[in-house]
């Protein structure tokens, strides 16, 4: 944190978020890996919240994954506790992940008396190092004693590994005539292609849902946000997303559609946008929308093709409006294409069609777009109605530069 | 050609290729794109010649690919012709791309007094503009007058886009007391992941091989030699492999197996590896091994996976030993695997085992291997008895450089 400049995709600020009721956060600086700056953060959920999750696929996921994974589906009215550190993984490090991550998870249980089933946990960071678990565990009494409902930006803050600003997100609905408010924080900049909730990310809210209903929205919204970005295509052994509803609004949820999934997507998607925006060495935020698919999955295929090809990442970073190149990634993706039916567009500027560049395209107009930093590339297959839309970034210098001296 | 400096990969000059009794070369500046240097290359095979084919999958492949899979399976004593030009790959050009490559193949045709049907063309470079195939016909003529069995050579140069260095490997082998050469010669340094034949590789032979003979060992041969080789993960829409036997030996082919196949799949071998060598920005070659897999098939995505991985790839430009990311790419790659049980190597260094660091690992050691300039990275996943050889590049700020400026 602080060795890369800022991302200039950032926003302006970090916004501010509501209070959740039922939830407490605390922070502190253990000293897992970095120096001078916090890397735990605890957060304390009050009796009746239920839990939802969605993890990595990965069949390389590390410990604290399996442990969360083991968890979510239990249901109680003790409370919780999410504890996360920034700065190792506790990915690939066998027989002793698994203690390191029962060490911390019970040290928190004990502190808040909470069964251990009630206490999640997160690691982000160096893959295949020891998680120093004893570091962790001496900060419990103090975390537990700073827990504070106000310190959520400080929190979002604590996860950040490669990121360049923290990553914060939140909406407030009406239901039955109370408000509902949501609030959540991500972590995520490298190694980005969500195979379900990206990185690290936490949601609050204080609407009353129950659990099988609340993890099926987030299931299905986890596969129209995070899973529909893409920085480097490279998949987390630590993906996590974490959904808690604390209830104290009063306010039920009685319903996968409405109003409240609609807000809780609309948070999820900004998360998910910041994340890209955070892609590291990104200076193009990307929307890359398919249309005239056979299916949606056909869709999603060809748009993820699109968002991971090397050469079409650095062409956006070169301002290069080389849409050849998104005919190839379209060629290779396997899903179902015919060349002489597809239709391109680099914004509102027509480039191709019938399978050539159309007759009013004018390589000024599209590299005069190219130069704007939030692009979008419209992909229509003209073959059904199918459609999906993916986000991304470009691929640039400072992607190596951050990358080829991570450890050093 | 020329921009860039030549691959610190490459083999120290263009090897001395044999004369393959039977074929021709002739080389022309045409003009097709670029200035001041050979762009266009004709080869005439004798008559009885047998031709065997791979192409690109790319459901947006290009005009003189469709018109060369039309082809292929064609048989004639007639004789045949290969026109290649480089700077333009007449890809997704609509119904001009059609008319243009008609147009080439039809002047060879009539100049060398060949049936259409026997005459190959490819085209490489730029897609999604209108090839000028008058620049091409024009010259055809010229062409004819100065084919010349030893300029071999100057055929492979002429086809270069990107690539810094041109590539060469021959063969030969005793058959039935009969002495019989190889040789051939390819293109490609980016858009290489080839989905069979990467990018422009064309063989001679003067063995005496039936087609359908020669087609099946080609196949076989293409999935084992270039269908194993990536450097950015973006498939070409004009991979094209051609594999042409003149028969003018006088030696017989007559089964798939035995020294001719061996032969020619070192052939096949040593210019996939040349193509890696001059990846775009390469500065190491990398050979990933993968066994112990439940099949050949899900070894060969564990080794993908892994070669096409950009944080795995930036690891190696940053000569840090970087095993987690390798752990991170085989966790990702939807193939079979179990976290305990994988073992990573680094060339003879131990790093990971039953799924953490090995006891004997110094990461001094590690680190000491990746100065290397070519290096092995072998994985077994103590599941099966799956094997796959996999080669690739690093990834650096060179690739970024050639590939943010292509067409400017």
């Amino acid at each position: 944190m602080g060795k890369y400049p800022v991302s200039p995709l950032a926003p302006a600020a970090f916004p501010a978020l509501p209070v959740i009721e039922g939830v407490a956060f605390a922070t502190i600086a253990a000293g897992v890996r970095y120096a001078g700056r916090t890397d735990v953060m605890l957060a304390r959920l009050a009796p009746g919240t239920t839990i939802a999750g969605v993890f990595t696929r990965s069949s390389t996921r590390a410990a604290p994954v399996l442990d969360c994974q083991a968890k979510i589906g239990g249901d109680s009215d003790a409370g919780a506790a999410i504890i996360v550190n920034s700065g190792n993984a506790n990915a690939f490090t066998g027989r002793s992940g698994i203690d390191a991550t029962r060490a911390v998870t019970r040290a928190v249980a004990a502190e808040l008396g909470l069964p251990e089933t009630r206490v999640f946990s997160s690691s982000t960071g160096v893959i295949g190092e020891k998680l120093p678990a004893g570091r962790i565990t001496d900060k419990v009494h103090d975390l537990s004693a700073a827990l504070d409902p106000g310190k959520i930006a400080e929190a979002a803050q604590a996860i950040m590994t490669t990121d360049t600003f923290p990553k914060g997100a939140s909406a407030q609905v009406e239901l039955g005539g109370k408000t509902v408010q949501i609030a959540g924080f991500a972590k995520g900049s490298g190694m980005i292609e969500p195979d379900m909730g990206t990185m690290l990310v936490y949601i609050f809210t204080d609407a009353k849902v129950a659990r099988p209903l609340l993890q099926q929205m987030v299931s299905e919204l986890s596969d129209r946000s995070f899973n529909c970005i893409t920085v480097d295509s490279d998949t987390s052994t630590s993906d996590t997303l974490l959904v808690a509803a604390t209830g104290t609004s009063g306010a039920a949820v009685t319903s996968t559609e409405g109003p409240f999934r609609d807000a809780l997507h609309s948070v999820m998607l900004d998360l998910a946008h910041q994340v890209v925006r955070d892609g590291e060495g990104a200076t193009k935020f990307v929307e890359i929308e398919v249309t005239g698919a056979t299916s949606d999955q056909e869709a999603r295929i060809h748009g993820k093709s699109i968002a991971n090809s090397p050469l079409v990442k650095t062409a956006i970073a070169g301002e290069d409006p080389n849409w050849g190149r998104v005919v190839m990634a379209i060629g290779k993706s396997g899903a179902e294409a015919d060349r002489d039916l597809i239709t391109i567009r680099f914004g509102e500027v027509l480039v191709a069609e019938k399978g050539w560049v159309a007759d009013s395209y004018r390589e000024a107009d599209g590299a005069n777009y190219m130069k704007g930093q939030n692009l979008k590339i419209a992909v229509d297959l003209g073959l059904g109605s199918g459609s999906a839309t993916v986000w991304t970034c470009d691929l640039t210098h400072q992607y190596i530069t951050i990358n080829a001296d991570y450890r050093s």
